[in-house]
């Protein structure tokens, strides 16, 4: 391979030039193993906040950042493999009732996650806080479970796209999160990597989402199905509405309680929805002819969460963690729920202990926060709204201040508009 | 002092805002001491290039880069002080003669200078081709002699203005040299901590220059001259041509030689009148009535420089040391010079060995590139234009391959343009 004067690189994209293939690769292949610095990193990722990545060079940074690392290999299961990636949204577990609810009608969901950083949460802290839960499984154990099983949630290895995992965390702390290239092909290397043969992303837009504008969200969605489509994954994205939180629960137990209520059957209608939309793309994008509304309904969906909670060391049937403390927030007057405002449940829950500011914190399994009704519900004055739950009395003050005037009460009916906005492909 | 999120100032910056004096402050004082980190600091330079610094903004961040180490004080002399800094030309010498001249007019030059790096050669490099010349002075040893002899040309010490040196080595490794304003705040945070009461710039513009734009020139020189007011520096600005290498000559020795012709009232035209150009404005700007070109005449300049070198160790009286080897290029027709390419001298001299490609190289003393006729001269076919001299014989052919086509001759006479291009005040 080539060598290149990386200053050059740095100049050329900072004056508005492309990269070619080659620069780009070696580019990628220095910053992994050190022969481009941080600082310089940090300096070409701030250029390109400014000029973007084109057509041309996103697929081939992408490609580089999953050639850093080893790409996974599900061709030998029984079955087809559809993954599934949210951006991140206040109350958003929909992973936990969709991939048994996809593994149920016969597509093998193998789906690799993280730990949350702020206000969203993570997937393996909700899972976490079933008792004896593991997240950490060596490939065979992933293999073996998802032939088996049909489903795992399980922390993504270290050894898949390395250049990703440093290049985030430089971003984490240069101020060069927020370019939509960049955002894409961090979340695109990983999803390849993992190696699913159809993906679907639910891009998520509004207050409580990273893309706070519809036209940014869209633009992030059409990005990310192209590069995914450029690396031979089926993949389509459904963008979603993040202006009030999913569900009626943000935390972390909270969550997974939430979620068995939608496997047996119940839970928030919202929930519900989504749950099901995704699940059918992903049935459509893997090819499989099947009909979720049936799979949750006849309890098959359910019978796959057992197991696959079982199959990680999990007790299915062990009470979930209850906070020491509990707080009420009640409703000031009579009327329709006319928002809620995701950004402010989501910084209590994570006050309350659900979430972590640094990566090395822990999380309190039963922190968070719980909620009575949703937009478009009615509510009387007094009636309780809002439960704050933690095992630190001294979090509450801070986490009640949050949720002031977190919800607006409105003296007509109010009718919640659509959850999903839109769907690219 | 209060303690900032470094992440938000560089967000702040990268999204058009501007910075709180206190934050940029804080911000240059936390990059020196380590609390803000190379790749943070890369980014926020990057960001700086594309938006600035504004009229508040950009004073703050110099005082703030001179607050970081000492500012020295000439208060103590019997006379006024004046500073000349050039922003970098190939075949500039001036210095050389210059301070010698305006100190025998009555004006104390304390001329802190650097070692070359790349094509444009550095002050201090040309001086130590005169055997026994000693760059490094101590502060007191500098002061004596400012007394004593009235001129110094001598190495800045560590101390003045680090956070300058650490974040120029920074932006020089990614690709965020050329940004008015930081270019601005690095030459003037030097200058203005070196402790002159006067200050002329010469700002180089043309194709030999790091500025090639003339509206570029013009824009750092108007920055730089407002720093300089802001900070109590009497400053001026001359922007000068720099499309033709200045003189006859582009090396170490060579250049010395060529300043020792000017100070015995020879010497090319142009060198002489942008030495007696610039001396006008350092006695201008200190207070001083003189007359320069009598000062020239008299061999007055003469006698200082001889006292200057001695006064560091060195001979005046020495051979100048001579290349082991030499190649000429001679004039393919008869007519008048009608350009030479400033940069393709200066990078031929650099190749032949008298500058540095990193900063721990060596310079060859001896090495160059002279010749025997500037812009406006006629040659005849055959005359010796260019003359390369070197130590190492294998840096003869690209060096040689260098000056191809550097000259053109045209068959009409031709009239060198003007040197002095404006003055900013």
């Amino acid at each position: 391979m080539s060598t290149f004067d990386v200053v050059d690189l740095i100049r050329t994209k900072r004056d508005g030039g492309t990269l070619s293939d080659d620069e780009i690769r070696w580019l990628i292949a220095a910053y992994t193993d050190g022969r481009v610095g941080d600082e310089q990193m940090a300096a070409l990722a701030m250029a390109i906040f400014f000029r973007g990545l084109d057509d041309r060079e996103l697929p081939t940074w992408t490609q580089a950042m999953i050639d850093s690392g080893v790409r996974m290999d599900f061709s030998s299961l029984s079955r087809p493999t559809a993954d599934k990636h949210s951006t991140g949204g206040v109350g958003d577990k929909i992973t936990l009732p969709l991939a048994p609810l996809v593994a149920a009608c016969g597509v093998a969901v193998p789906q690799l996650s993280g730990r949350g950083l702020g206000h969203t949460g993570g997937t393996l802290d909700k899972l976490e806080a079933i008792p004896g839960w593991r997240a950490a499984l060596s490939n065979e154990e992933m293999l073996a479970q998802l032939e088996d099983v049909g489903a795992v949630i399980c922390a993504a290895g270290s050894g898949l796209a390395p250049a990703d995992k440093k290049l985030y965390a430089l971003r984490d702390v240069t101020g060069t999160v927020e370019s939509i290239a960049m955002i894409s092909a961090s979340i695109m290397s990983k999803k390849i990597a993992e190696g699913t043969s159809a993906l679907v992303l639910d891009v998520k837009t509004g207050a409580g989402a990273f893309m706070k504008k519809r036209e940014d969200s869209d633009a992030l969605a059409r990005t990310m199905v192209a590069l995914g489509k450029a690396a031979g994954v089926n993949t389509v994205a459904l963008v979603t509405d993040m202006c009030a939180p999913l569900g009626r629960s943000a935390g972390n137990a909270v969550e997974v309680a939430e979620s068995v209520e939608v496997l047996a059957g119940g839970g928030p209608a919202d929930v519900v929805e989504l749950t099901l939309a995704l699940a059918r793309e992903m049935l459509a994008c893997a090819g499989v002819d099947a009909d979720p509304a049936a799979a949750l309904a006849s309890g098959r969906a359910m019978d796959v969460w057992r197991r696959m909670i079982a199959a990680q060391g999990g007790d299915p049937d062990a009470p979930l963690p209850v906070a020491r403390h509990t707080e009420v927030v009640r409703a000031a007057s009579d009327g329709w729920v006319a928002s809620m405002d995701a950004l402010a449940v989501g910084l209590a829950a994570w006050r309350l202990g659900a979430g972590r500011a640094r990566k090395e914190d822990p999380v309190q399994a039963a922190a968070g926060v719980t909620w009575t009704a949703s937009v478009g519900d009615p509510v009387r004055a007094g009636q309780e709204l809002f439960r704050l739950h933690t095992d630190d009395a001294d979090r509450l003050p801070r986490a009640l201040e949050t949720l002031e005037g977190a919800v607006a009460i409105s003296r007509e009916p109010v009718e919640r508009g659509p959850l999903v906005l839109g769907r690219i492909t």
